[in-house]
């Protein structure tokens, strides 16, 4: 594909309910999109010598500040402009063209920045695929038609509350609940839940590396919750710790945050770090090494499930499609639009009896829809080659 | 210490001799300097009720382009704007004050972006210790006056002319030589400068991550000549490898670009992962850290040394205190003033007889010369508490 | 600092309860205290270019006789007298002063006598902190305002009567309960109070090296207790037979006697040997090093905690300073003056709600009340520089 | 044996050549001596149930500086005074008497001064053997008649001065040559004796751990001078370090100052940080502790071979003795008299054709010469049980 021109967009939607930072109330969803005009010649262009228009769309996952990894949207937003699209211009100019296969290769002189590089590469690859009429789910090698939703709930004001979220959670059908966790609110509410929803909810915590070795006698009174996972209890930088925490514990321990590449994969499970992996195609860099990652984890018997960024519409069709993959066989974080949004800036992604359909459509299988996204918009620049 | 003001400030240093990346040659040395404003009261102010003003300098050692690490010149001054010197003026309005002890743990919501974070601690030590009539060295414990001096030597277009540059560092009496390699420029040039040079030469190879394992019998035949230490042979994120590659080299492998935090250097050193360690400041998030790192490696028998990155005057007096530590058994890069600018910003840091002298005065025990900052200086923006 | 005099005194004081040692009972706690006397110029001085008089305190742990240790009170006294004080008059003779963080390595030809040293060290460290306005907390880099408290509980004539002493403590508030253990007195008293106060009871015990391998499955029956640790159960100069114990017991072990440096610490923890670690800075020689050992487990993933000799309210200052460091995430032996002394030399460290207050002010930010100090002295002596 | 009294006596003895410490210039060995008094009764005593009076020398190998390990001659004399003698004389008391089998035990509650207890250890020894008519070498299970002698060389003010010297030793028949080692005095003076002097020449270095990981190609360079072991070349307290070293050399690394007991040799042979071992009695705590020591090492095929500290006619006599147990199949620094004193206080050990008899009479076989000990004794103070 010859790229022609790239457009960077930064929206802020409305989210259904405001979350609290180290920075303040989050009220809104700030994401950068990114969208990529090309044209296809030859085969893919139906013979047209001329080349035929395609566009894809991507979606930096980077949250407004750098509070989940050092990445945030308006950094991510000036590393695409500044270093990651020109690299892609030059490599148009330098061979003719690029596909979505060889984007991470080209971006590779730009160290990190994997959210901002996968935005792009995802873009990349739907252009292509829209240009070749085949589906995400499709090219990544889907083996299922829906795949089962569940939820995060994050840390309530009581264990009461927390009841009330969860029982509206279970009656909704959700397939999977995930409760998050931090020192002093672990034990006592993991226990209510448990004890209220009784043995069959499937229930697993987050710690979002709240915890040292030290609190390992608190994980391991976990142990008696039979969790399906404890997801990322220590520093992100410290796979060695981990090890040697889940040689203490029962609960299969879960990585997210360390989980960078393939090759951070590849380690945690050869130093037995983790048990299962949290892929977020946004965290590795895109949905190509997130498929890796599932290949590897696979191949190793180490089972693997999606999470989620607060997606749009784009980014959680792409993710659907990822979650139905062979080794996907915990429930991800992949839930409707409307557990986030009650507009989306696509037609909303439903959740069914617990199951979100797996779009089907060329490319990612949904597009934004032109009224709604320029009402979010903030800010859109164009960039093209020179 | 209460802080008044932080003054960020680009400036544009023309460097000695250009050098080339994916994105350019580079004949400026883009750098983004800290200044912090404060008061001290009580003891530290003499008693003065009032309060002492004091001040002190930082410099942020990231690159013009993410292509060390993930953090770039822009990039860095952004997040010190946007995230860390809120976060500060935040310490200083709950707490009253701040020192540049607990700078670290004031920062830590914000993932990453270490080097903008060692800048802004640096900055505030600085001003802490030239309150207090405190030097560098004195503070981080140094044990000699000066410091031996290496240089580090990139890639040349052929052997002759490394053989002529490396000769006229070996007559200009630094006391170590590193020589930069890549798959193709490896076992030629270091055979020609071992035999040019004699088995006396101080020589060590930095392979910036250019290599695999599946290198290792490139890699191999370097153990003949006698190395130092090979640093950085493979990918920054993996330590596994590297701890696989050492069991089959008889040069020790030393680590940069990995060693990103106290934690990644003791699990290095658990993992066999590397035998030596290169210490820079910016890259663990400030002197503090670096400290911290150099304890844990002479704990374990881990020699260290400290590296460069184009600092200015700011910067190498620091690190020449830095290297001054008893851990510090390796000749570091930490050179003369006029290895790189023709006009440094403070009076030059000199290299006599292979060394470079420890600064002894309060704090860093230099300042920038007021015109000579103005001079290269690109722009600047005062942040003040609201 | 140039140093003019030290001060070396012994004081008796009275204890709040006796204990019995191989030489006798024990109803005074003989203590030596460190005074350096010396004067700051410069920046430090607020500008008085003739210097500016600075005083700090320290104190020696070591016990009346070489029982927990080597060290004893007379002989620490006579080692600074002889040896240690004028290594460091030697010091400032040759070099116009010293520092802090340099003591150490002054100090360095004299092998052993940490805690004489440790005394000194902290002295001088005492007398730079007031020079400069810092506390200790702030120094060491202290991320808490109180450490809770924990309370040691001697071998008792009955299992009745440690239920009575535990159940008082409990009252008290303490914030956790150490029981010390030697065969005969171990299985049962630990399940009596584990029965009587519960599972909430923070509880572990102190085996003060009277165990050897061969009473693995006694201590495996503590397994059974859920304590936070076995403090050093086998003999101070065998971490590979505590790495051993180690893979036999569920319950974490501690060390206490085998860490006397930062290298020892690093052993103990590559060997296995342990998972927690007491830290006294006076057995690892002084506050600086303790901070290290501290580093190095925090790196690790080791919890630390701040273990107690019977100090007076100076050392009890330090050690509050020190125990708010992050790494320490156990409860320490840091508890109120009133735990051992009616009458503290300083004024009385206080336990409130299970806590101790971290002191803010200068150096240890607590000092000897002139008349209180008279009367317990039994000795002193004034050695100046020739 | 019932000891009646301790007599605790020092001694200055004149050296035949100074040598240079941290302290200053040393002329003379400082040594504490003890002789024990007691009555044996029974057969020991031919049946004469009244008791024969017997007496003992020892002495203790503690230098008049801190500066080998913690102990100090005037430290350890106070620590026999006040707490060593009076814990044998407790348990004659409680018992009716001791041996020297037991007095390791008895004097088990002091921690560490192992010079100190060996001293006192071996004055019972030798009373105890004079009482039955045995000798210390037939009492230890010695094999030999004569143990070869070797000679230790202090650092040289040159190379040629240090040719000098050893071509003096070697012409004066020593059977084995020890050349001190430091940073900057290694590879030059040892390649400089091994040209001098050929291959025949036993040679070995002793580094007194003056050397760091961080110097392992130095060290390495060793290795091609085919020494038979290289001693002590790193800090103490650490046989991990050791154990990393020793995988990096030819040379057989052997241990000294880090063999402090039976359970450290066994620790240290089992990490494989040597594999050869220094035993000097004073430094374990006594003869019967080397013996073990000895047993230890010929058990696990590791070599062994006797260390000297400057020890007059009483030490080397005892010395000779334990050299000729199986295990010492190195030569040992057990010299003539007259390498260090123009005037022993007993009749002088004499090397003869690099040879020195092992003494035959009953315990030590030797004893001290009224009138010269006399003139070289500077205190003597008797010690008798209440």
């Amino acid at each position: 594909m010859k790229i022609t021109g790239v457009e960077l967009r930064t929206v802020r939607m409305p989210l259904v309910s405001p979350f609290e930072t180290s920075f303040g109330v989050q009220r809104e969803r700030l994401a950068v999109l990114v969208r990529v005009v090309g044209t296809v010649s030859g085969a893919a262009a139906g013979g047209d010598r001329k080349g035929r228009e395609v566009q894809g769309w991507g979606e930096c996952v980077a949250m407004e500040a750098p509070l989940y990894n050092s990445e945030y949207a308006a950094g991510s937003l000036e590393v695409l402009r500044r270093y990651l699209v020109p690299l892609l211009f030059r490599e148009v100019e330098r061979t003719g063209g690029v596909t979505a296969e060889n984007v991470e290769s080209v971006l590779a002189p730009v160290v990190g920045h994997r959210m901002a590089k996968g935005a792009l590469e995802m873009a990349v690859l739907d252009a292509q695929l829209r240009g070749s009429g085949t589906s995400f789910a499709s090219y990544l090698g889907a083996v299922r038609d829906t795949v089962p939703s569940g939820v995060s709930v994050g840390i309530q004001p009581s264990v009461n509350a927390l009841l009330d979220v969860v029982g509206e959670y279970v009656t909704q059908g959700y397939a999977r609940v995930k409760l998050k966790i931090r020192p002093g609110w672990d034990v006592v509410p993991v226990e209510a839940v448990r004890n209220r929803f009784g043995d069959l909810l499937a229930l697993q915590v987050d710690a979002n590396a709240a915890y040292s070795l030290a609190d390992v006698r608190t994980l391991a009174r976990l142990d008696e919750f039979d969790l399906l996972l404890l997801e990322q209890p220590l520093a992100r930088d410290d796979l060695r710790q981990h090890a040697e925490l889940a040689t203490r514990l029962r609960t299969p321990v879960c990585l997210d945050e360390s989980i960078t590449s393939v090759r951070a994969a590849a380690d945690a499970i050869a130093l037995r770090a983790c048990r299962v992996v949290n892929i977020k195609a946004g965290r590795v860099g895109g949905y190509l090494t997130a498929r890796r990652v599932h290949d590897l984890c696979l191949a190793n018997g180490v089972p693997v499930w999606c999470g989620g960024m607060l997606e749009t519409g784009l980014g959680r069709a792409a993710n659907a499609a990822l979650a139905a993959l062979p080794g996907f066989t915990l429930p991800g974080d992949v839930s409707g639009s409307d557990r986030f949004y009650e507009r989306d800036i696509t037609e909303p992604i439903v959740m069914d009896d617990g199951q979100v359909a797996v779009p089907t459509g060329a490319g990612l299988g949904v597009e934004p829809i032109k009224d709604v996204l320029e009402r979010f918009t903030v800010a859109t620049e164009w960039v093209q080659a020179d």
